[in-house]
């Protein structure tokens, strides 16, 4: 018997849990041959909804479900966790000021940042999905001393996975055939997405589509495709965003494919210039539950003011929460 | 390269179909190396929110998901589609009759069987999710005089997986170890859920649990389960119903495990005494996209009178819409 891989989710019961829990559960993440066991975190008004998930998981029979948690208490749904995956988060009222949602959510993940230190695994994986989430792992990250920095990450692998199907559906070709799609900086509207290095089937993505075509529709589309959604849905990305948690989550634990890597958010080590002080979307690649930034990419000037326009953004968001670190 | 295979969902942009989409997109119905194309279908009023569940789903890069066609036109939707799932229905309004609910939803699933006659494969299955399920399904292929009968089936799959998580829950067992669970009957009150010939592990359920327990509490559970999660969720069931849509479809495709069987509602064939005018769910092997019905299982006389109550309460359905078939 294969020893279940336990994953928390907190958030359980909104939008992007719900669409989460039953992919997780169903072997998406870890494959179809490796038991899982959720641990499913929520706050006290919402675990009436977190039951009836739970209920609904239950009643999927699914065979590599093995457990399911469902609680309120921090300590529960972390403990000895390997894979902490961190939803919930307080979102952005009406009139409300971006300092003070920044401040509010600080709170929020320096609390869960201690809790996985004392309560998960030693060797647990977190990824950061609530916003402002880039700085929001940085807090949770500051807050667990026994833990890694490398161990914490956030998530741009939506606007990774969002820049393929945009590219893909431009020149008319599938989003197998692309590799080498960038996402850096923050996950926000200063993000850069990054086609130059980008191959469609043998040739470079630059021969396929120009350079005015990349800056003035393709970098503002994905920037603001969240937008999108809303206007369309009525509601933020749900599906597709838990789809990018599975994908993120595989490819950490799984290893990317040769020759191809994938845009992460995590603790900047200097590389490409950019401040070791915040976390920040690079290309990576990854194999058995590391992953290394790639190295080498040319930037041009233009290229280098979008990294430093990302950095000064993540640098003001460390600043309203610098007493959290 | 292989085919694609064509997926029509219709009520696409609602809660199971957002649920479903995504992961008949993601390989979870036909496989990882299955392309797939999804063809959403829904009402004028909704297609906005299909726009966003569209754009959702080119969010996602998903390699096999190799088109998306989003439409309020049947004859679009169900263009030389190889699965037809019909999710979308009209729910019971506030002091609505269960009769006026079956006369309404008859005539939304005879249109649909008229234009998945006219536009679909020659050689499509049809799932029937929308209630009444198995009285849609009879009206439906009754409107489809040049398909046969077999292509048409209804969903009682999640009141099958609801009843191997309560039995797996009872027992302390894990659902991969039960098999042979049958739900007999109409997606309704009247369902009966039958573990008389269930095993787990290698031994009969009914050594495990009690008669009275089975009777008293398994039974009504499973019955009423619906309204469990409507209770907790605020919400009816949605991923747990797009699970059970995806194990109906992939079994009936890719065949039943030997040894066990699933539940499926299905023209009656005169199997069990049960009158050959309605859809009914039985015990079923599936291989390669045909199924059979289970035969020669052993009814006690309380068996029977369920079985009985349940073809009484579809032969009356039946009646209602009579002028349809």
């Amino acid at each position: 018997m294969i020893k279940p891989i336990k994953v928390t989710i907190t958030g359980a019961a909104g939008h992007i849990g719900y669409a989460l829990a039953f992919r997780v559960a169903s072997g998406e993440m870890f494959g179809p041959d490796q038991p899982v066991i959720l641990r499913l975190l929520e706050i006290p008004q919402a675990l009436s909804s977190l039951n009836g998930v739970g209920m609904e998981l239950e009643d999927c029979a699914l065979p590599l479900l093995h457990d399911i948690v469902l609680t309120d208490d921090p300590g529960i749904g972390f403990r000895e966790t390997d894979y902490a995956i961190l939803i919930g988060a307080k979102a952005r009222g009406k009139g409300m000021e971006r300092k003070d949602l920044i401040s509010d959510n600080a709170k929020i993940f320096s609390a869960q940042g201690k809790a996985i230190n004392d309560h998960a695994s030693g060797d647990v994986r977190v990824l950061v999905v609530g916003n402002p989430a880039n700085t929001n792992a940085l807090i949770a990250a500051a807050n667990a001393p026994d833990l890694e920095n490398k161990q914490f990450t956030a998530m741009t692998r939506l606007d990774h996975n969002r820049a393929l199907g945009q590219l893909a559906n431009k020149t008319n070709k599938l989003v197998a055939d692309i590799t080498r799609m960038t996402i850096w900086g923050n996950h926000s509207m200063t993000q850069y997405p990054d086609i130059s290095n980008c191959r469609i089937g043998g040739a470079s993505a630059l021969e396929l589509v120009t350079r005015d075509w990349a800056i003035d529709h393709f970098i503002p589309r994905i920037q603001r495709r969240g937008g999108e959604i809303i206007e369309a849905r009525g509601l933020s990305s749900a599906a597709s965003a838990a789809d990018a948690v599975v994908d993120h989550v595989r490819d950490w634990a799984l290893g990317t494919p040769d020759g191809d890597w994938v845009s992460m958010s995590v603790r900047s080590d200097g590389s490409y210039g950019v401040s070791e002080d915040v976390v920040f979307s690079f290309p990576v690649t990854c194999k058995a539950g590391e992953y290394e930034i790639v190295q080498g990419l040319e930037l041009d000037d233009l290229s280098q003011a979008r990294l430093k326009a990302s950095e000064k953004e993540l640098l003001e968001e460390r600043a309203i929460i610098q007493e959290l670190l």
